[in-house]
């Protein structure tokens, strides 16, 4: 089952009204804002990465959803499988880094031990409070799409973390990426829509379309790339399509200039459906927009 | 690193004030209690137990932990692997029951894929509302102990499993636990400190000792255990340390009579450490009180 149908399933289920019908990264709960996010061993970060720095990305992605609702970090829970000991020591170095860098106490969690061998699967959840709460469904036609930072970062650690040799910066990227608290929070209450990118510029920037019920030009020539990431050749349909980013995406009136360092790639109209531009020409889209899970 | 170890080091970083030092099952947020399993495939249950009883039992552990605290349940989140549509499908038909069955609507969560043939990993967070929330650590000097329902099923029903026969009420009692909800709710204002069972009786008898600062006596022969589970054969000791039983264990004072149907099983002193008794005369502890995660 892929994870759309499992959704619908869900969907059937007795739901909370702060779940939006699970159609959000997050839902609300006593005005606070929740999200989780689980990391599988192979799948979300490679068996030799180094724990501390695992420890980092599942906190950072987690605190990345809370950015994308302008929250203020108010706790997270940790749900963990202990290994051996120089694992979980090395885990919990970064743990204490990451929980410090963005002041996010700690609220309680479960430990839990695995049978031999078995791939570790870790999960996080993350609450935040005082969020305007932008949804990802409230784009309007004639919005500006705008992006933070720098696209395709992520994946090009990912190729330098796979090598095994590469551009250090590209590599931290991957798995030390930033969660943008700060952006988020100056954003939150003066844009229609936002919300992490997580899973790639397009196929995220395709389910904000979808949402808002509108259809999205995005402009490939526009994509904002990294001098390092420029320099290993990546293209800008690679970059917008490879996910672990962790930028803000956000849709806001034409005209309308961000208070933070962000870059306008894309214009929402009415109608449905995601096209790409290359120098003011239309060019196809490619086969796969970014990372499904369970597809 | 077992778990104590590793719980001590994260006692190290950045708290929540509403963790109370972790040293409790639940912690609480923005007024609600919060609580937290994870429950792994070949440890805490079998790789052959039908995937509905596995989103039963899932949701009941969590909801166990709502029920000792005397709370309403609010909402749960979901963790889940996907894997094949078959025992997708039939998850998904165990968490409807049970969300329906205890009004426990989902608010949100997380899918992921895993790698071919990787154990399962799941975990579900749930929270509670008006709860009186006893601690496990206000029991006092003098107080009677007391457990609802019967133990020693839980670790019976497990034994059938394995065996692929034997008694149906057992397995079912394994299989899909009933969270005390009702019984909380009309102990939780009345008692000095509750939790429920998961461990083992004696081992969660224990720890409700220790955190309280006192020592408990405890008479075996008082156990109260079921009829089909005395038929297996099943000594007060052995159903007082295996586990899986999710009935609620509190401290009351001495001449106070529960709501609910309960037994007598201990009474705290001054001091510390666990004594047993049987026929009114000391016997050995075991060498294992319950289960240990990590040992």
């Amino acid at each position: 089952m892929d994870e759309a149908a499992f959704l619908t399933r869900l969907r059937a289920l007795p739901l909370h009204p702060g779940a939006y019908g699970l159609r959000d990264d997050t839902g609300t709960l006593a005005g606070l804002v929740v999200t989780s996010d689980t990391m599988v061993q192979g799948v979300h970060f490679l068996p030799d990465d180094p724990p501390a720095d695992v420890a980092w990305k599942l906190v950072a992605t987690n605190l990345s959803d809370l950015a994308a609702k302008g929250a203020l970090v108010e706790a997270i829970t940790l749900n963990y499988p202990l290994s051996n000991a120089a694992w979980d020591d090395a885990f919990l170095r970064g743990l204490a880094a990451v929980t410090h860098a963005y002041d996010a106490p700690l609220l309680g969690g479960d430990t839990v031990t695995l049978p031999l061998g078995a791939p570790r699967i870790l999960t996080v959840t993350a609450f935040g409070r005082d969020a305007a709460a932008p949804p990802r469904s409230g784009a309007q036609a004639g919005d500006a799409l705008w992006v933070t930072g720098t696209i395709g970062d992520g994946g090009a650690g990912l190729a330098v973390a796979r090598a095994g040799h590469g551009d250090a910066y590209l590599l931290g990227r991957y798995r030390r990426p930033t969660p943008r608290l700060a952006e988020g929070r100056a954003l939150a209450s003066h844009v229609h829509a936002m919300m992490d990118v997580s899973d790639g510029l397009l196929i995220d920037a395709a389910r904000m379309a979808a949402a808002s019920g509108l259809s999205l030009t995005l402009a490939l020539d526009a994509v904002p790339l990294s001098t390092p990431a420029r320099a290993t050749g990546l293209t800008a349909l690679a970059a917008a399509t490879a996910g672990d980013d962790y930028e803000l995406l956000f849709a806001a009136p034409a005209g309308w200039t961000p208070p933070v360092a962000a870059t306008r790639v894309g214009r929402f109209a009415p109608g449905s459906g995601l096209s790409l531009t290359q120098g003011g020409a239309s060019v196809p889209l490619p086969t796969s927009l970014g990372y499904q899970h369970g597809a």
